[in-house]
């Protein structure tokens, strides 16, 4: 007969295995951020070899290279400890295909590395490769941000997710600046691509920010000026509003700068990636406490309820009813207290999520791509002086009266949603 | 080594365990559904039983407990396999603690109904005791529908808890009601709560009717007067508005026809419970079905890429690469959104989340009952006409500059919030 007691203990148990899927999830965004940076090395370093026709950087990619594999085979070696493990993994299902990409993207490496050294692309298509790759990592420390079950975790997740994203930006920033300067121009569309880059590089850099702020965090770690900004804002004057004639003895100076501004902000995924160890270990140890102690209470009220009969089944006496009454009336409280502050951490993935849903509405309805459809709704976004995610909120409200056409990937279950039930 | 190959298939494998999971919390909510209406019943039986002295139902609430204790044990069961399955469950520690605060109530039932046998309760203190109970079979509905991880189920599972919480306050009102017909007087307060009653019973079964109505449910389930409604209208008047004194010649006609309206409901919630059940079984088959529509694809391009060699290790061709690749990138995308609907399906839960978390940092803060911060929320709202949730968000944005006070579950963790990281 299942009882009270048995559940509360068995809640508690959930709490710590559900702290300790956390802390695997957490480390594996660690590996994924280390790689993450080995590639945004490689690809800054394959941009200057490309510009300079191989002149520049053969040495430096070479180390750079097996930097990365180092960096890969650290993943590889957490992805395979997640898949023969038998512990559950929370969000699996999205977690996995986001892997299933990481992977595929990752075969096709050797052969990118091949190109670029037969001088087979041009400095913008490796960028966009490697850019590629660098997107699919990205796409699972978003799940596994929105896995999370602890706000305080979560919130980190979230806070490293958009600093990992400021980065990227930052790191694309860098190689569009160092084609530019290396071959002395850039057009109008190169140039607004840069301003959506700084953009977009502000937007995620500020949530980190905030959340440095609010966690007490060393001063200096994010947005205020890092060493070298006061170069990085006049080169960046130069290359976004000139008439396009760039001088390319400014590359190096380009390039360090970015490069130092990148390793800075490296600096702050590591010490996040640290602070959510702790933070992870903190948790699960005061869970243990915590279980340990209920256990102590309710073990020495159950030895008090039966002192007569010692082989007889123990009855939950009514001081012990109490107790595991109280204690599961706490634990309740406490866990749904913090299942609310999850949702409050987690406002910014779905603001996420409902840009990638009004997304998928216009590609449905429009038949064109995700990235067609991304910058319809910037567009839509400009025009009107609003937030991305409010513009992606009122088309969304609007879906309903836009004429109904099936999305190739849900067909079947659409014909479930129109059916009536009973 | 990992593959992409071997993750595709471990997604959907995920997929079809996390729907699995959730067509076995749907069985519990089922369960639980029943047990609730058999304790309505008994409640509503045991208030006319103590309104006349133990004149009348004697009989129907002896009955009436032999059906509970068969829904009871229904419901045992369903915790017993929970309780000694192996398998996960999903939001497991919030579920565990509010299964040991239920069966910590069950176990409090004997000595009630020995209480009102006795006369030794009046009915309005049976009538509280019983909604305790129910309450607390309620928030377990309500976990079960906050872990649900597909958009339709979760929508219906939000409509279901709806449903059910609307049909309470419809058993609450009863209860009200026969106490005030059977002893022919109702005070001023007394009237206030049956306004109150009657406010928050049509705001959920609202939702509810939404839900039908979006689904195209057969029209009279839920929202439209059911029969009986301009009876209940009329003595709804009688007993809400007068001046309190109430005629008792129209007792059994208000038991009657709330009775009436309470089975109706059940039996809404029945054709709910099956649609849940259908809806996980076509989930489930879908899923199954599409891997292995995958497996075979991949299998037979598998054969192809090894027609040589027959005992080496296959290598993964192009064209195996390429049907990898679209596979992982369509059930990404479709799981994304399917993340992003789910989002949108449990805006109602993190509306009630977000009331939770205010009553919390009200009753930290005021140190007052829960009651008492949920009234004050209440009283709040009432003035300034506004929605309850917009009350208790816009008392949230302002906990920052409430002076702080350690709430006394989370000490431990307020101590890692202050603490910086790195």
């Amino acid at each position: 007969m299942t009882s009270a007691f048995a559940f509360l203990l068995a809640s508690r148990q959930c709490e710590i295995a559900e702290l300790e899927q956390l802390a695997r999830s957490c480390e594996l965004v660690g590996a994924v951020a280390r790689l993450v940076h080995a590639l945004q090395r490689e690809r800054g370093i394959s941009n200057v070899f490309l510009s300079s026709r191989g002149q520049r950087f053969a040495r430096q990619r070479r180390e750079q290279q097996a930097e990365c594999e180092r960096a890969e085979a650290g993943l590889r070696q957490w992805l395979d400890a997640l898949e023969t493990s038998a512990t559950p993994v929370g969000n699996g299902s999205r977690l996995f295909s986001r892997i299933a990409l990481v992977l595929h993207a990752l075969e096709g490496l050797p052969a990118l590395r091949e190109r670029i050294t037969g001088h087979e692309l041009v400095a913008a298509e490796a960028t966009a490769a490697f850019s590629v790759l660098i997107a699919s990592l990205l796409a699972v420390v978003f799940e596994a941000a929105d896995s999370a079950t602890d706000p305080d975790v979560s919130r980190a997740l979230v806070a490293l997710l958009h600093l990992m994203q400021g980065k990227e930006f930052a790191g694309q920033e860098r190689a569009l600046g160092a084609r530019s300067f290396a071959t002395g121009h850039i057009d109008a569309a190169g140039q607004q691509q840069w301003r959506h880059l700084i953009e977009s590089q502000q937007s995620c850099l500020q949530v980190f920010a905030d959340f440095s702020q609010a966690e007490g965090a060393p001063a200096g770690v994010a947005s205020p000026p890092s060493p070298g900004s006061a170069d990085l804002a006049r080169l960046r004057h130069l290359g976004c509003t000139g008439d396009g004639a760039l001088d390319s003895a400014f590359s190096d100076a380009w390039y360090e700068t970015c490069t130092r501004r990148i390793d800075d902000l490296h600096a702050d995924e590591d010490r996040l990636a640290r602070h959510l160890r702790t933070l992870c270990e903190r948790r699960i140890a005061q869970a243990r406490e915590d279980l340990s102690d209920q256990r102590a209470v309710l073990d020495r009220l159950l030895g008090q309820a039966r002192p007569v009969e010692p082989d007889a089944p123990a009855p939950l006496g009514r001081q012990l009813g109490r107790a595991v009454f109280e204690m599961a009336q706490t634990q309740s409280r406490r866990l749904q207290d913090l299942s609310g502050e999850l949702e409050a951490a987690r406002a910014r993935l779905n603001d996420r999520k409902t840009i990638e849903r009004a997304k998928g509405l216009l590609m449905a309805h429009r038949q064109i791509s995700e990235d067609e459809a991304y910058k319809a709704l910037r567009q839509l976004a400009m025009n009107q002086n609003k937030r991305l995610v409010d513009v992606a909120e009122a088309l969304l409200s609007l879906a309903e009266v836009l004429p109904a056409r099936d999305r190739p990937f849900d067909g079947a279950q659409d014909g479930a949603k129109k059916s009536s039930f009973g």
